[in-house]
């Protein structure tokens, strides 16, 4: 008898924990990736702000996965996955070759949204791959070149100014991070720019930041990032994006959402040449094939609403787990109340892996499969140096919060323990313990020259002399 | 009276230097580069071979040069030099400011030169610059997975055959580590192919390997090479490079240069998907600008011929330096010999960067120049893991010649010794001890999916179970 077919789909923080958990199963895995690595997400802003470099936040799928390998139930290829025809049990790959299987995890994650505005994607990269990464480093390196060859103060500003949109954990981290590089590590680097007069703001459309956390750690957050120098505007709902910056409307009272129809909103411009998005995340495009193969029903987000089992309804062969799965948690026996919604972070992704893993051995023995229970360890994030909020969920003694440096310390101990790869926790921790020292930044390299968007300002101007341009006039 | 303004144009070697060496002068100086940092070229076949990092070979030209940005003589602007204009004293740059200048220094560096046939280079990639050695990455890495992915024999050898055009330094270290990669970091990762089998041909075309070094370190490399197990073919003419292969000539005995003409020929084809170009260079672009303008006169290689003192005829205020400079080494004094043309090599351009800023000064001063004099301290390059050749040129005793091991090492330590930065030597140690050790490469990430380019033979392919497809058609 040949063994299972098992294809899982993605090899992030879900799809990795599921193939671990068959590392000693008797099936046949396939294992697809567009990419050759796994990302640890958590500190892929580090790579956009040139803190770490990108291999330091990565784990080269193949190698991570050698000993499986060797064990002989594995292939991992790196292909895009086209399409997924249910019926045949058979996944499309970009080439046009198919993959058959037997059973199908897909965790192929999620990208940006941009509430139906996709054309504000070419001014405001979001942050999800090391190639987003990339582009938002040379942009925000770039930033402060371009403002250093302005000619005149009116054209420098708007490269002065950063905004970032959606106050999540992201978004959060961009900014405070944003601020001190302009504030630490590139003053006394330029000649005419001063840079700590670059303005990072923080644009949020609900009341608070970190809206996952409860209010008195959104507060901290918020008084951190004040401290810090981010300009926070909570309350605040874009309308627009373009090359030349961001348009918001505020209502009367200052909060965007929470105030009756028919209150008077002002409409506000940041002029600024560097937006980041990280505001809205969606389910990947797998999604909406697996909902027109298999008849399975998406969330506004575009993710799959599963089964208590993570399975699909109609198709228990198929499970989706991590990110593009709108998953609940079901507290083991009955009667336990209402069941929560899994938050789209990585212990929930890798306990959903390790669950779908556990249900698809189930299946195959032909045992009932079990709800999914997702035990939530608590929430944590950090706002810049010495500054991060934590919200622990501690059995028995319940919820322990703090703020502030020892916050920081936890935050950075617990991102290089869940690291993969003892390399790469030994070179984050380097990378750190010097960048803490030094307030440099180990990867301010951008590899290619930006390709220069010329502003209007610039187009046919003056001739002027290295000499007369040497004045500063972005007064220090 | 104001201070003189002085003009350079590039960050490498030479250029660095050459603003290092007016660190104190009372002149007004402006940096012009096309990126952020600063290259170590040596080793940036480290970073298309994933054993380094980009950040790890390069460093912010900003924060390099930090210290003298404080005394105030320096402005560094990213931007691309697109014009020079001799008799204004002016360039032009990439969005059409002008910069005036009284004294010119231009570094601008070498390009890939494909001997007239520019289809080429979409097929064979070059190595200069970081995002050439992100794409060469990719596509090493990438050939292995698309290898992989093959359903036929027939698709996969030729994503399993690479090929390196020139035995130069860079061929030479190409080859090599690739080798390694295929033999050593590689195997028991993938399923279906066998990494060894993985065939590396260099293409020379002249009768040795390393020709700028003496014909008994050329053996000694080659030897080196035979052992790693690198396919070299002496001899052999490029005659076209596409998707496919490249093809080459032959002459009857084996050596392609330096037989008397009607010799029977023979072609040869390679089926090859991965061709990496280290065979020729040609001065910057911008050297074709100055002849222009100057009507200094270029080499075939595209650079400039200077005068004994590196300024081109005619204008004295101009000087050309490093590897878009034809230079002559003068000893000093007269009646010391033929002057030698001076090589294209880091320490050739460091030398060009400091007697350039020097005669700079003693123009200002209204001294006579100084005719260049290039001391060569000798040669080295390294072939793989524990080999290398060192030919050392040491006053008095002469030259010191060894290969194997110490060369190695002595290798190691002198380009860690030239790395910019404590940080920098520190993690490359770091990671070559590392490397050392286990034989990982460490920065095996592939920032982008590629582009699927679709070979004939999977066109179309037959639908393949993932039972059927898993039989190794590649024998181990």
């Amino acid at each position: 008898m040949t063994r299972p077919r098992v294809a899982i789909i993605g090899c992030g923080f879900g799809g990795l924990e599921a193939v671990k958990a068959l590392s000693h199963a008797d099936v046949e895995i396939t294992l697809l990736d567009r990419t050759n690595h796994h990302l640890f997400q958590p500190l892929l802003y580090q790579v956009a702000t040139a803190g770490l470099s990108a291999p330091a936040v990565s784990a080269p799928i193949r190698h991570t996965l050698r000993r499986q390998m060797k064990r002989g139930n594995l292939t991992i290829l790196q292909a895009e996955v086209t399409g997924i025809d249910a019926a045949r049990r058979e996944l499309r790959l970009d080439d046009d070759q198919r993959i058959g299987y037997d059973h199908l995890i897909v965790a192929a994650g999620a990208t940006h949204s941009y509430f139906g505005h996709d054309d504000w994607a070419a001014h405001a990269p979001g942050l999800k791959t090391l190639a987003d990464a990339f582009a938002i480093r040379a942009r925000v390196i770039g930033a402060f070149e371009r403002a250093e060859r302005c000619t005149e103060p009116a054209a420098c500003e708007p490269w002065l100014t950063f905004v970032v949109i959606g106050a999540g954990p992201t978004g959060v981290e961009m900014a405070g991070t944003m601020t001190e590089i302009a504030h630490h590590t590139l003053p006394q680097e330029f000649r005419r720019i001063d840079s700590t007069r670059a303005r990072v703001v923080l644009i949020e459309g609900s009341d608070r930041v970190l809206g996952a956390f409860v209010p008195q750690l959104s507060q901290r957050a918020r008084e951190q990032l004040d401290k810090l120098g981010v300009d926070v505007r909570t309350g605040c709902k874009v309308t627009g994006i373009d090359a030349d910056g961001v348009d918001y409307e505020t209502r009367a009272n200052g909060t965007g959402n929470e105030t009756p129809d028919g209150e008077a909103v002002s409409t506000h411009r940041l002029h600024s040449r560097t937006v980041i998005w990280a505001a809205g995340v969606a389910g990947s495009p797998l999604g909406k094939a697996l909902a027109q193969t298999t008849g399975a029903t998406l969330d506004r987000a575009g993710r799959v609403l599963v089964e208590p089992d993570l399975s699909v309804a109609g198709h228990p062969e198929i499970s989706v787990i991590g990110d593009l799965a709108s998953a609940k948690s079901y507290e083991h026996g009955q009667g336990q109340g209402e069941p929560k919604a899994v938050p789209g972070v990585s212990p929930g992704a890798k306990q959903m892996g390790r669950a779908a893993a556990a249900n698809l051995l189930r299946r195959i023995e032909g045992e009932a499969t079990q709800p999914f229970r997702y035990v939530d360890y608590g929430n944590l994030a950090t706002i810049g140096r010495k500054a991060a909020v934590v919200d622990l969920t501690v059995p028995v003694v319940g919820a322990i919060r703090f703020s502030g440096y020892f916050a920081w310390l936890f935050w950075l101990f617990a991102h290089i323990w869940f690291l993969i790869g003892f390399r790469n926790r030994l070179m984050v921790m380097l990378d750190w313990g010097w960048a803490y020292l030094t307030y440099e930044r180990a990867a301010r390299v951008v590899a290619e020259p930006p390709s220069v968007r010329t502003p209007d300002s610039l187009q046919g101007g003056p001739r002027v002399s290295t000499q007369s341009r040497n004045v500063p006039f972005c007064p220090k």
